[in-house]
């Protein structure tokens, strides 16, 4: 036996479907659940059928909710006439943390990426469409990731949505606060200087 | 709601009670569940009920098995005469790698650690004991890490054995097969120093 066990062999395929886990950390999370107690391994288990059962999409800006509509698309103190269009959940809780956007979001559950099968009808993308076609809204900005598919993602969204009459706005890119020029990739450092505004 | 819905909040924590899985991974993790399909979700909760629920300790060696005895303590072709006792299953995987060691093991799992409450009637010491005095063995190596604790629980061990006429040995320190002295730590380069064998 210089083998793993059968169940331990299963868990720790399972585990290697989470991001960035390698076999070898698969492996030693399989091994930390085995030494837990029996309570706390049954725990987990519910845990992940609890957050998978209770936790669905809203229906207005497909963001993860455990209610029909999530709590930031039933509050009217927001700016329903803004939409912020983002990649994923996290992002939104990122933003939220900014403390500084008073509108609401769209959440896409990704982006384009045709190498990877993501063909934008993967996405919410006609959600988008169907909620400008459908409220008042004035100004789309398009928060997906500064990377190639983000910035694809981005692009095509814009072209579909200018034409309904709505402004699409784009996150500014540039050098991190607390960051240093020196470590700046030199695209970033380019995009700092395009979009450099006046001081005084 | 700039936080976490409960339940990812509840899924977050447990899979911070994996090994070195900080706030920020356990947050993706818990996300990456909520991405699955539902049957994957459910199969993962499964998979951790099974290994939990499937594995148990070999009644000789305390190794992780599905029987009550594991295949190596049951395979008559090893040496249950030499029994290498180690912290974890883990350490079983790695040494049958090797295909070096035809002896039978004995799993620890942990070291002493009165810092962390690990007292040794915690560990599978007493189990060794009654293996000793209930059958033939001549020679126990001590294969725990060389770590401070697993230093410690090795002479604890060795004290306890040698009185029982056992031979007790202990792994060898030195450089690592492919390291580079440059980058070998003091301590372990004067054991590898002391530890010297005459080549001819």
């Amino acid at each position: 036996m210089s083998d793993n066990l059968e169940p331990i062999e299963r868990l720790t395929d399972m585990f290697r479907r989470l991001d960035g886990v390698g076999r070898k950390t698969a492996e030693r999370y399989a091994h930390n659940i085995i030494s837990l107690p029996e309570a706390d391994a049954l725990e987990f288990a519910e845990a992940i059928i609890k957050a998978k059962t209770e936790i669905k999409r809203c229906t207005v800006c497909c963001n993860i909710s455990t209610g029909d509509v999530c709590d930031i698309c039933g509050n009217d103190e927001r700016d329903h006439t803004t939409v912020c269009v983002v990649e994923d959940p996290k992002a939104v809780m990122a933003i939220e943390k900014t403390r500084q956007f008073r509108g609401v979001y769209h959440v896409l559950h990704g982006t384009i990426s045709p190498m990877r099968g993501v063909t934008p009808d993967k996405l919410t993308i006609k959600d988008l469409l169907a909620r400008i076609n459908n409220s008042e809204i004035s100004e789309v900005i398009l928060a997906t990731n500064p990377t190639v598919e983000g910035e694809a993602t981005a692009m095509y969204i814009a072209k579909l949505i200018v034409p309904l009459g709505v402004k699409a706005t784009r996150i500014a890119n540039g050098v991190p606060v607390g960051g240093d020029l020196e470590y700046t990739d030199e695209v970033t450092l380019r995009r700092a200087l395009e979009g450099r505004y006046s001081m005084l």
